[in-house]
């Protein structure tokens, strides 16, 4: 049977270990597409055009806009980013299910055009653990974490209209509910009824 | 984290196999409860009360039917047959999730009365492979077997509205899907977000 591409947003709060969740869930697996986001800012010293990110200009960008090209987009700090929809349709056109990291604004705005896309957030075990992580990076002041602590909280608090919350207490724990989740989502009969009807 | 148990409908044709996958499935797995009916018929030759049937009289039953004690019941060629709420419960209340082996109108009265269980179709990989079955078993004739063969037609059909279809190609597959969704369920928000809040 083939399989259909379906659309996965993961998102979760700042020092939650996201990254390292999403590299060891894409180990091994070739059916999954990672979405590169499009920007306006410019490329960052190592960054590669096509792999960090899609870097386009402001004009091409507004274009984009005008012909409905994004999934979601938004402007931060001046620069505008978004999620191109050529790629993740490219993709799931191959079979490839496309994971979008984007943050609980932008997942609303892809949810809007597209219901039927799935939103997992990944949330640490407790506070006082993701405070330890926070920490534990080294890169931000007390206040700066404290900030981030409060953000997260806001943001679990919208997680509730979320499809799925992934607890990110080790990383395999995450990495194998991530993945019952993609297959179990797969498993919707929307999919497959029409397939057996025949 | 305090897994909190579920109840589960598992339902499929006859003849897909359903009985194999439940056995693979509870393998080895102590957090799942297999939900025990409760009949009016007699018992036969070999069968143990509790563990095949709660065997309880026509008096009781409509006692219990009077008491809203059923999750769901039917009257099947003179019998009834049905699933006592205790049971369920009481396997929920320890943390177990509770699979019901039920068909399609027992599965529409149960989520009637909660909303929150999860239905599972098992379905066929084709007809063919399903009238292949029916004819291996080699209990029915063949005008039987075109019945059942109609019947699973009309029961796919009605199983649109599960929440999943699973299909028992092999039944290795059949159970890594099942887990995977069994699994998922668990990751849904409002039985996490409440633990993360405080």
């Amino acid at each position: 049977m083939k399989k259909i591409g379906k659309t996965f947003i993961i998102s979760g709060p700042s020092g939650v270990g996201k990254s390292t969740v999403l590299a060891a869930l894409f180990k091994d697996r070739e059916d999954l597409y990672f979405s590169v986001s499009a920007t306006t800012r410019a490329p960052r010293e190592g960054e590669i055009d096509g792999k960090d990110y899609h870097f386009i200009d402001a004009g091409e960008f507004r274009k984009m806009i005008g012909e409905d090209a994004f999934l979601e987009y938004a402007e931060y700090v001046g620069n505008f980013y978004g999620t191109p929809k050529k790629y993740v349709d490219e993709a799931m056109a191959n079979g490839l299910d496309a994971i979008l990291d984007i943050e609980i604004q932008g997942a609303a705005q892809v949810c809007a055009k597209r219901p039927e896309t799935v939103r997992i957030f990944i949330a640490p075990p407790s506070w006082e653990e993701l405070e330890r992580r926070l920490t534990a990076r080294g890169t931000d002041s007390p206040e700066k974490i404290q900030q981030r602590l409060l953000r997260a909280k806001v943001e679990l608090d919208s997680a509730r209209c979320y499809d799925y919350l992934v607890i990110n207490d080790t990383v395999d724990e995450a990495v194998e509910e991530l993945r019952a989740i993609l297959r179990a989502e797969h498993c919707r009969p929307a999919e497959r009824v029409s397939q057996l009807m025949d």
